[in-house]
């Protein structure tokens, strides 16, 4: 990237961040500066704003600028592959998030371009700035995580695991980097010493955090669109609710789409789909050989709410637990005891099975064993 | 009990520690002192120890009759029903830990006795003879879960309820005590103080002790002998040797009988049986309305090696577990996880159901994560 920015291009951002101070709203500015706008690549705000930093604008005044910067991503970065996508539905929630994090992340950055040149006096201010945009930004685990462990399985069930594997690279990248710039700052505030070096940083990671929208946005989420059916998004919206999203939920999506796990789908990429593929995924789909089709379900496999297992399976769970279990049926009958290889406390012995609770313990703990049950039988404690 | 004792049975206890003293040995003793070992009870034996020590004979000295006694105690205290146990059997091992603890809650006895008149300069060496004891003896909880845990659920299984619960207040009411009086113990030797109430307790749980062990032998221990079948000593045998003994097993009993479990025993108990039982559990037998018949397994339940258990249940376990566990399979795909209602952690999601093991982590821990699974595959770890 080229640090020269057109002359006409600041002009017209500085002219802009004039009307927003009058309360012009971000649709009358698109109107306006429609020309100079089409002009202006949603990468090169950051570097219009570190600009501006330089001529003295005020910070909160640039902060201003975070709304008309997302504006123009949602105009010009994001997919018109997604143009169809319904309200409330996983992929536009998590693009909404993504408006979300570039806010935070372009704070971050203008704020870390007036660190670099910060008198001592004044970092302290910037510092704490920072501090809260980290804590905030930090919270985007969330938003790769539901990437990662809904969105990815489906394209590894079709046989597409280098994108996941790349992405998840850098997204942990970012996560490690904020962890370890939360960390830098908090220190700092405590020991001022290196602030520039902080502040380089800090850039480095919004740049970082700006790439990985760009991607989802550009590619990733495009392409789950054509490749997924209704279905895996019905499972999709339902485990992303458990998650959480960075944002309150506009639409409540619905579809009447049988829930799809990756297991149960057919991970087949047909020609169509190929062909509207962003090009990146294409070379990603045509390069996949055979889809998984791994069967998770043994024939002797007990079907659990969340997976299978065999029963030897389940004895050998038990036999690793860390902990040990002994269970008592709803006639307070002792049915079942686990043994554990880590066990610490005494030996459980088979001929305890069948057995009467309130025999198990003795005389002087009756009455403590026996108001536990009553708690968890009338559903207490 | 009275403190009177008379003065030759005290006199022939001296010749003999006398004759102890030059190297006879016991069964030399008691030929030589039939006569008057015949009219002195083993109950007698620690008032005449106490006696002993009131007389000034050496605390060592003393502790040689504690042989004798446990001698004593197997020719007259053991009842007679138990004369055909074999070698090795349960009842035979569990008799002779009673012979061990006999000794020990003996010596403590004679130790307090000498601790309640000794002077503060003597105190000392009382008091850690007697905290060596009590560590011995508190390992005499190993005896009583084997009663507890194998022996009681047999009993049980019978309808006989009473005297099991009665034995094990007992026991542990003795094993409280011991603990409480260790506690005691270790306080008075950094700060000594109340020695005397020491030794007043110490005597006390002693003589609890031998009342276990008199119960034991003339009651339950030959109760059981006569109740319980073949095949159910080998499943009391069997998981006696994993709880462990406090003396070395000399003999290696076997029996081609097949286990027996308890919930697999029917309780009834017969007429003949009745005839042939010490007298206190004559009443408790005859009082027995009805042997427990509960059948423990259902007929939806999976029979593991630890009891029986049906699919909800196992479900019902999994979900109250303080922890959350993961599953991946031997070709290293998730096949299962667990949700806890206690869980802190993040939320694990059904999408990851037959993903690869290798694909659930970020790139950078997929070294760690593979490394960790060879080690487990490898039998490390």
């Amino acid at each position: 990237m080229s640090n020269a920015i057109d002359r006409g291009k600041i002009e017209a951002l500085k002219s802009m961040l004039l009307s927003l101070h009058k309360g012009e709203s971000i649709e009358e500015l698109k109107r306006k500066f429609k020309d100079v706008l089409e002009t202006i690549s949603p990468v090169e705000i950051p570097l219009v704003e570190q600009e501006l930093v330089r001529e003295g604008v005020s910070i909160s005044e640039i902060l201003r600028l975070c709304d008309l910067h997302v504006e123009l991503i949602r105009d010009t970065l994001r997919s018109s592959l997604l143009m169809d996508v319904p309200k409330g539905h996983p992929v536009s929630l998590i693009s909404r998030e993504n408006e979300h994090i570039a806010k935070l992340a372009e704070a971050l950055n203008v704020y870390a371009g007036a660190l670099s040149k910060a008198s001592s006096g004044e970092a302290e201010s910037h510092l704490k700035a920072i501090s809260n945009i980290l804590a905030e930004l930090r919270k985007s685990r969330l938003h790769y995580r539901k990437i990662q462990m809904l969105i990815f399985p489906y394209l590894e069930r079709r046989g597409i695991t280098a994108i996941p594997r790349v992405l998840w690279g850098r997204e942990d990248q970012v996560i490690v980097k904020l962890r370890e710039l939360s960390t830098l700052v908090e220190k700092e505030l405590t020991h001022p010493k290196e602030y520039p070096n902080i502040a380089e940083k800090a850039m480095e990671v919004s740049r970082e955090i700006s790439d990985l929208i760009f991607r989802e946005e550009r590619i990733l989420l495009p392409a789950v669109w054509i490749l997924l059916s209704e279905g895996e998004w019905v499972a999709i919206h339902e485990a992303a609710k458990d998650i959480g999203y960075l944002i309150p939920i506009d639409v409540e999506w619905a579809s009447r789409a049988k829930l799809l796990l990756p297991y149960e789908v057919n991970g087949v990429v047909t020609r169509e789909q190929v062909e509207s593929l962003p090009q990146e995924f294409k070379f990603a789909a045509l390069a996949t050989l055979a889809p998984d089709t791994y069967e998770v379900r043994s024939e002797e496999d007990l079907e659990f709410e969340t997976g299978f297992l065999s029963k030897d399976e389940v004895e050998a769970i038990f036999r690793h637990l860390p902990i040990e279990v002994t269970y008592a049926d709803v006639n307070d009958r002792v049915t079942f005891f686990s043994q554990s290889i880590f066990r610490k406390g005494f030996a459980r012995t088979k001929t305890i099975i069948g057995r009467r609770l309130g025999y198990c313990h003795p005389p002087r703990l009756e009455h403590f064993v026996k108001s536990n049950v009553d708690d968890l039988k009338a559903g207490k404690s």
